[in-house]
């Protein structure tokens, strides 16, 4: 018998290129190299909070898909159902952090990426059995990065749904890749069929603007139900915390755990680990939300994608969100 | 016929040393490097932005003078009319950037430089012509540095005016040069001639005490125009902001952009490269002080002592001051 | 006839390894490396502020052993005393520094150390006689280092007393080396015969429970007098200054001088630097006060365990410390 | 049903700390962090050749302790099985690679790691079970670490015994542990038993010089059978290759294959990864010497101490060794 | 009048990424970052030597595009007519160097760059005219990397060709573009119209084994000459050094000098720069071919894919090929 | 009483800025800071073999000065007696290491540094008394730096010589301090006043070449005598090893030791430590000379310009020279 997965999430990882210490892209000497991706950014936190964790996407066979592999193993993450991309290209973006007035700034460069050609027939239908897997999640990256990306993503969602497999999905919208016109076109049907719904709220404003509203969160989220009328609905809000709407209307918040910022990329997808890992573990609406915002904490406070973190960093914090200070 | 540059600047670019991560000159292992120098910093910025730009200046016939040609032609700086200097020394300056109690620390090097023994007799007298520049420009660093630097940039001020070119002066006082007594004798000749004199106002207060109001800086402003009464003048406030006396009596001032200071090595300069490109796009002198205070903020949050910007960043700031975030 | 040390002192010195730029220990690919120990701390900056300053510990006769030797004779403190260790190993430590919610961390890896085994007859007796030293200074972490670092210790206190060197004690508690209840029956029989006791607030808090008043830190430190009533006693506070009591009970004070923190590590070992100095050169209890305040924020200021200053920025600060920027 | 893994491997693996570009060990201002341990470094190259591994051992449970977990899990060997360490430190090690006249230095500080407390009741009995591994394999490091570490590594090899899974040794002589006298106390008892014995010619010279020939290694290696009469015998000579004997009296050898060394460190261990892999592959003996001296050539190329290499480079290498140049 | 220009070059540059230290590109934290292109290394060598020199190409218009303009400039390569390329991507490469038994690795990911979507109207007409130029130079990379590259390529030859402007090509073969047959169906009708022509050896025997004699270069060349009976035809041969035959049929060799290699890339780049300087020069077919040699030599004792020289090392080399040692 | 040094030494240190990895001057990002300088890097090397060792300099009272003064404090120098140089200049050199043909290359900017501007009345003349130091060393550069330089190193030998103090000149001709003719002017009047002169061959040919044959190493030894009749006389002679002459004519001679080159700097002054080390131990003349060859031999296989080795690796080198392989 094999054993079941507590998630297992489609996407993208990109190889992550970045000048250190605050130089632009056209005068350092070097890149710190790093990976990240939203959905492998969320099982590496998953995976080092203990759960067992899947990653579906397509690699180029060669050191830099090996590169990928390895970053996400360390973290505990299975990658052994990852589909071979021979000599297709691995995705890369270019990350430049810059202080005010610099905005920080991404150039992707991800276009006929390896997973941009990832199709339905390279997932592993084996994992999409009922009992082999407690959750899939994915986010609207890959639902945008290409027709057959959204095909294969689409494919997978019909695949869990049919296994009764829960499904998530993290709205991500990413205005490099999509038009909201063209986005709403895929998302919109596949809402419905959702068990979790995670979106930031900056999101619903750009994709759903007659829901948002300017003055209050709670209507902004209420009125946003009508697109995911089943799913638990999650609204992150970035420094003003978090909110989670249940089908039956019942409304949960959460406040954002103070942190100083060593880099923002990430947070997002730390919230979602952190959420869906107590979402798994069975703990109340409240509590996933308060977990949500206490890894995403963690994430803002470390260099890199992935909130680089462990089981008893987190229960402190949890247990005691105002203690400071050098432990010797 | 020969291409108009819209600016030639005389002035010296030391090699720059810096210990890296906040440590102290006696502390780190190596030393960061780069270049830097009041002139060629403004000229480097403006050429960034599309200017033509050219800089005067006598440099070794070494691997060190041709670091100094190398990092001012990548931002496309005109070094071609460089006088050769031999087997003369670079000049160059030890940064020691400090947190409080700290104080920032410079121990300059420069005595006897190449540029401290160009001669008038090095000037490029071609360049001197009408309708071969639009302005030319200088500073008090270079009439401090040596009896025949000096000699060379009165030679300069006097061809350009000769040649009906505008002359621009930006002050600078280093008390590690020269006295205030010393830098008076040597300036005060000089203002009036200039068409625009930039100043800061704590060089008001260093060289002109009895200009100087500490209370009210339009009074400062106003008082110090017995010196340059023929000159737009052009008082930076750091934090405070700049303010632009013409000599019909007019006062344009601007706020300070907000910036998140990483360096403010270079941010003089970097406000003068902001204010001159406008000048001599024939913005308004209102529109001209904000370009200088908004190329200026750019420097503070960049490593180093040049605004390392290109247009379409500075066009996005004056645009929309206050928008932040990363675009995705 | 022999040079009179100003201080000597007795503690372990380790190695300490950090990741850089705010990684995390199972992130980063290398490892800053540095010597850091409380006593050897408060030396070096002695040593740099111009006291004559001896060593005494146990090293192992290998290259980390004379990274440790190399680092403070630096610093001028010297180390020929320093007992020969063999194939002992050298104690360490891995600093994480941490942003909120991280924690900044430390993992001692110190037990059964060169220090850890000295005897005392490891001990360098000829320095313990009359006119050889003005000042003998341990702290509590070498006495709960091991039995017999703490028997160590107690000779050497023993020895100091006999040749009527003025005697010192930083107490220093560390919840990693014993707990409250071994550290107070090691260390209350020897408070009585110090001329010198520095504590921290929290320490006292820590140690001393039923002393400590959460409202009024006066009240504290009267109360705590009781077990060391001959002592100059001095309290520090952190960033709320620090407090001294004289056996007669005169109470002095001094606010903490403001800094960026760099680094905190080292912070109240350069307090007892500045304090010490100012209290062997005869000045007041209010002058050593502000001393030590002032060498602890250079320390906040600075990378590393040591407050890395000379004379001439001690004394610009002590006269003018709101004075700022940059002298050019 | 569980997983068969093709190998389990018993041993310690330590954190590695080395000055980078050839300074000294007390020259230098940080040390380059890798992992490395006899069997973990087999391990390493086999799983990234493609076998499923298992590492077994104890580790604090600290973020010492994780990176070792996560620099295995990078190579994807499989660490679920290793014992938690608790508080226990991590055994290190510092290397210091030297030019002539320099020497090469390894400074060991593994006393009393997690892994030399490690207890026969640590091991995971399950694994001991008829099909649930193809071979298990230790080291005489592991033998000579601890009393209960050669408990807890005579009891694997009695449980495997027991299972019918084949059982591997590799000497690894370090006189630092153990000496001759001792090492060949413990090991000799254990030769009989085993089915595959690597030794290097050197380690037989220090603990079986009455078997050592200095003219003719096959002689050396026909002595030294007495002692593992029962045994594949695989004696590895550095540059010179390596050869085998059957417990039949049939011998093999293999040349080395031409390497430009970039670190020496780990080559015993790369070529034990070749020749185990070749050997449960069912390769002739032949081929899996040439297969143990590839990997080794890959080593000695790389830093660091693991064969970083994947199964196409080694295959290419196998069919052509004499390839070079750039493919583009 | 516009200024005439030694050379101009069309091709394609590339963002380099190199892990350091000889690690694997799945091994290092960080990329060393540097450009390389064919053409435009030729091109930044001959600037170094004083020359004259435009690249033609076409970049995207961000901070990945300025890092280009400004590397080239640096070198005082004229960038002024580069074709805006918008929001196209920057081809790149990653180079893996390694040590036998590794082989140095390019992966190469420049598919739909923006150079590979250039067009002939592109290309600046204005510098396509009698006397703007004294030769244009382009590679088989340019002709191969896509059909509107290719197009372009051909059409600036026929530009050239219409202005009297000299051409010469590099053949640059590179297998992981096109297939040789391919390559030549594109070549070998532009052949005839060359003044100049480069080729390694190796490229013959690649795409013309019928011309390639295992045995004796001279008649390879001659064999080749068939192909491009106009020209002059150049055939280096690596650490054998070159080979030059006439239209006439006569013949010239030069040695190579030896180097210590630091990193090969780009040798054949810095052969070109050598000797076409030394063609434009005017100097004879021996000096010339010596002179590539020469800079070559240099280049490989060079990181990076530039020949990193100036005038007077070069000068010196060629006058005294055997002088060593240090001026003190 | 005071202590007696076993050498003091008088000559000037400077910063030393490098850069890394084989960049060129102009290439990288940033340079190596090390200190360097003839006699502190002798008194280094031989206060590291355990001898009581003062350094006389002048030094600038800044952070650049500290640096050297730590520097060699490391190395447990004795720094005391150097004269403070106020605001002056500290000396710098450039060092670019090249591998052929690029050929190595120093850079100086040395001149008017505050060694250059040392008078005779800053000399410590407490120091040059009878018993206070069993040697007086310096270089033929201290007495090339300048005219005030030159006065204070030929007042420095006199007082030797008054004390009773033995005189050490090492010749280190600079050609780019002075020319050959200068330097015998200055240099042949104080030889015969040496007890010990060391000269490498390359000088006495460059400054003396009516004595050098270039056939005969021993006749250009027994020629130079001439000059220096009362002195023994070393001549070091690169990898060829170095020879002794005695005043009454006996010969010795050592071979140098195998040695793979990291950095060559240095190597000269690493010879002098050893060969002065053992003379003043009392070895024999042969014993001194193999001794001198070794430490030279470990300062080959170090970077930068000291021979980082301690007492125990010299005497393993001695004791077994052809000794290799890891101690493990």
């Amino acid at each position: 018998m094999n054993k079941a997965y507590d998630i297992i999430a489609l996407g993208e990882t990109l190889l992550r290129l970045t000048p250190p210490d605050l130089q632009r892209l056209d005068q350092s000497a070097g890149f710190d190299v790093q990976v990240g991706g939203c959905e492998s950014n969320t099982l590496s936190a998953m995976a080092r909070l203990g759960l067992n964790c899947a990653w579906l996407s397509r690699l180029p066979e060669n050191e830099l898909g090996d590169r990928v592999r390895q970053s996400l193993r360390q973290h505990n993450v299975d990658v052994q159902h990852v589909s071979p991309g021979g000599d297709d290209r691995l995705g890369l973006y270019f990350y430049e952090p810059g202080r005010a007035p610099h905005r920080s700034q991404v150039i992707y460069d991800r276009a006929d990426s390896a997973m941009a050609r990832m199709q339905p027939a390279d997932l592993p239908v084996a994992l999409f059995q009922p009992g082999r897997a407690r959750l899939f999640h994915t986010s609207g990256i890959t639902l945008g990065l290409s027709a057959s990306a959204c095909a294969t993503a689409q494919q997978a969602l019909q695949l869990a749904l049919e296994a009764g497999i829960p499904c998530s999905l993290d709205i991500n919208y990413r205005q490099r890749l999509w038009s909201p016109q063209r986005a709403r076109l895929c998302l919109e049907p596949l809402l419905g069929q959702l068990d979790l719904l995670l979106v930031a709220e900056r999101d619903i404003q750009a994709l759903w603007p007659e829901a948002w509203d300017a003055h209050c969160h709670e209507r902004t989220l209420r009125r946003f139900q009508r697109w995911a009328p089943n799913s638990l609905l999650v609204m992150t809000r970035g420094s003003a915390g978090a909110a989670l709407l249940t089908p039956a209307g019942e409304l949960h918040q959460t406040d954002a755990f103070s942190a100083q910022e060593v880099e923002r990329l990430g947070g997002g997808d730390a919230f979602a680990a952190g959420f869906l890992s107590a979402w798994l573990a069975g703990k109340s609406h409240s509590e996933a939300l308060r977990q949500g915002a206490a890894v995403a904490a963690f994430k803002y406070a470390t260099p890199g994608d992935i909130a680089w973190i462990n089981r008893s960093q987190l229960d402190r914090l949890l247990a005691d969100p105002a203690a400071t200070g050098l432990c010797r």
